[in-house]
């Protein structure tokens, strides 16, 4: 680790498909655009696309799918414990989760507290859960968006970090409105990880303040 | 009524407090952006500022008080009934509730099937009824805004006619924030009741479609 690695944030990205944002936060952290790297991404789905994105760039990639750990519900502590297992092997300061489909415990929770976020396609608190764009158009709202959010045991309920919106238009399917949210996400997550890697993220209670200069020195 | 009269929607608005909506779109109306006309003012509260407003354009105003109709619930039907007599009368043909501040009911909605429109604080589904604004506070959202949607008999769940939205600052106190907010509402409540009036607004289910091209004659 050379001196320039060490004031860089270490994060573990967990995926479980695409890797779309796995990809904009690995070109911020190469840009230098973000203080951080990723040191390590696992994915809970073999064949991921996500995974690929993490090989071409040289970081190691791990597969851990849950129903390897036994049978539900002892499977999901004995599933975290092996995550935190890597993830704590590869000095992960900050946990993101990118595309990740799965529900987080409270094992992975105890090991990173408030050091787990996530990127939800909605303006939280409206459409939490799977498949918030259909939800949002079904309900027919004209502005959408999406969330980056500290992780806690609730869905999608945590601390909001950053959110931006997007007008829905009229011809909108839930593929194309998709699209414009993943724009947001790709801008919006990456961001999060900066403002956290520079220290100048402070929650306090539900709210999340960002502060003009860093803290963490 | 003079020929100009003819092609204007005639409009009945209820108030209760300030009327600071209403007064965006008596200049609205007045300024010729929108095709339509305030015929009548009815606010549930004696002394509402609101009524100065309408007096001040010579627009008919009335204090229809709930308490002087009985006891709850029998009450409901029969203030409402006394609405729809006063909103008739002055051949309002869209209801516009802008800060009227009580639920509306069966009695008016069938007199004026999705023909009575509100302005909600906050982008729905999010944060429905009192407070809206405090509750966005409260929750930590980074974006509020506000909705124009048609009533129905649920709390602030009818279909939504548009949507504006505004970032949330870090300093933000309930006040600044609905500051904000008010400067979308006086923005979007003229737009739709523009769009109204000009026949370009389609309710398809849950869902309102903005029509390009006028389809009212």
């Amino acid at each position: 680790m050379d001196s320039r690695d060490a004031d860089l944030l270490s994060l573990g990205v967990l995926v479980s498909g695409r890797g779309t944002n796995l990809q904009a936060i690995l070109d911020g952290c190469e840009a230098g655009r973000i203080p951080a790297q990723v040191k390590v991404v696992i994915s809970n789905r073999p064949g991921a696309l996500a995974l690929d994105r993490a090989a071409a760039k040289g970081v190691p990639a791990f597969v851990v799918e849950p129903r390897q750990y036994g049978k539900w519900p002892a499977r999901k502590p004995a599933y975290e414990r092996r995550l935190v297992e890597i993830l704590s092997s590869h000095g992960v300061e900050l946990v993101v989760l990118a595309g990740y489909d799965r529900l987080v415990g409270e094992t992975l929770l105890q090991a990173f507290p408030m050091k787990v976020i996530n990127i939800h396609p909605s303006l939280l608190p409206a459409f939490p859960g799977l498949g918030a764009q259909k939800q949002a158009l079904d309900y027919g709202v004209k502005v959408a968006g999406a969330t980056v959010f500290f992780v806690d045991l609730s869905v999608d309920g945590g601390p909001i970090i950053i959110q931006g919106a997007c007008e829905v238009c009229q011809d909108d399917t839930a593929e194309s409105l998709s699209g414009r949210i993943l724009e947001i996400e790709h801008r919006i997550l990456p961001e999060a990880i900066n403002l956290i890697a520079q220290g100048r993220v402070k929650v306090k209670g539900r709210k999340v303040e960002i502060l003009t200069a860093p803290v963490k020195d």
